[in-house]
């Protein structure tokens, strides 16, 4: 009989399949081989904003990991770094560590606001004529031009290899056609992206 | 004579004293007491596109660390989490350190995009009819009154000390009534931020 402590229970994710920000989290697992189960969260039904859902959260947004019965983390970031501290996916010494956040919080601040924003009013709002949409747009186009000029000079955002910037990059930046960005001016970000779908565990999001 | 490496430069940090987001940095700083020069950048100016300026951060925002001479780290929460990696600022097992990142994601989604943007409606551009601020308002206390839940069951953001957590969104909340904020109905915020001022190192943000 193997000791209790080996018996982890799956990590448990609340999440909506099709955000990006959700889809982070279960590329972290799948690329570190961890078992989880997930639980599909209907954000536009409401379902964040249920008594049982900001028990688990309460700023009400998805996703979360729930780490054990009374352990649960949001912010998909925090989480990406939760599961990869220590691995592979998070490498390096101080300097390379904190150029990884550095992308993290770019992604949270200047690219995911406009690019996921966007998709957002089309995928889920179905409203292609939102006056808010040019904004976006151009907002998130100088947040692609800079992840361009970046990846011009080298294969993955940190390093050379995958990392959870790349994941968290990658989130949105996949489908961002899928919010009106068009890619054809970013050959390194397209580059970029066919290396990140080669390592095995990385995946394209489904759709909505 | 010494060996050479522990003749450490100073950092230098290229910021406004006047923005929470380069503030953060000189609260680090001082909390550790690491020496630093300040080389004032002038955003409004211009100066955040100058060449100069654009060789050291490309993405053209302050603040930026200066660690030696050809390394320069962007985004005020990722130059948080380099000064504070391996200090008691950023404490703790992977779980703890998780939940500081949790509130500086938090910071930066859905606190500094409402409150410190209404500020600098007011203090910077001086347009106190602008039309997004009734919106800033609204979204940035629905970020004032979850930190007010999460503080009136503890002392600080992440277990019983001050972390990078605070630093982080002490600089905008101290600063929120020049946005426009009223902190008023917020006794569980207003205490946290009387007991950050009293930690040694700690100092509020002069005026513009």
């Amino acid at each position: 009989m193997r000791p209790l402590a080996t018996h982890l229970a799956p990590y448990r994710v609340y999440g909506d399949t099709a955000s990006g920000n959700c889809h982070k989290v279960k590329l972290a697992l799948d690329l570190l081989g961890l078992p989880y189960r997930w639980h599909a969260v209907d954000v536009l039904g409401g379902e964040t904003r249920t008594p049982e859902f900001l028990a688990r959260n309460p700023g009400g947004k998805v996703p979360v990991l729930q780490i054990d019965d009374h352990t649960f983390l949001p912010e998909s970031n925090a989480i990406l770094c939760y599961l990869a501290d220590g691995t592979p996916l998070w490498p390096g010494d101080r300097l390379q560590r904190a150029r990884v956040l550095q992308w993290l919080f770019f992604e949270q601040y200047s690219h995911e606001p406009y690019i996921a924003v966007a998709r957002f009013i089309h995928v889920y709002l179905h409203q292609p004529e939102d006056p808010r949409l040019p904004n976006l747009i151009a907002r998130g186009n100088v947040a692609l031009a800079e992840t361009e000029r970046h990846l011009a000079a080298q294969p993955f955002f940190v390093g050379d290899a995958l990392t959870i910037a790349d994941i968290a990059l990658f989130a949105y930046t996949h489908k961002a056609h899928e919010g009106g960005f068009d890619l054809a001016p970013y050959p390194a970000l397209r580059a970029w992206l066919a290396r990140c779908l080669a390592v095995p565990g990385m995946s394209e999001m489904p759709g909505r």
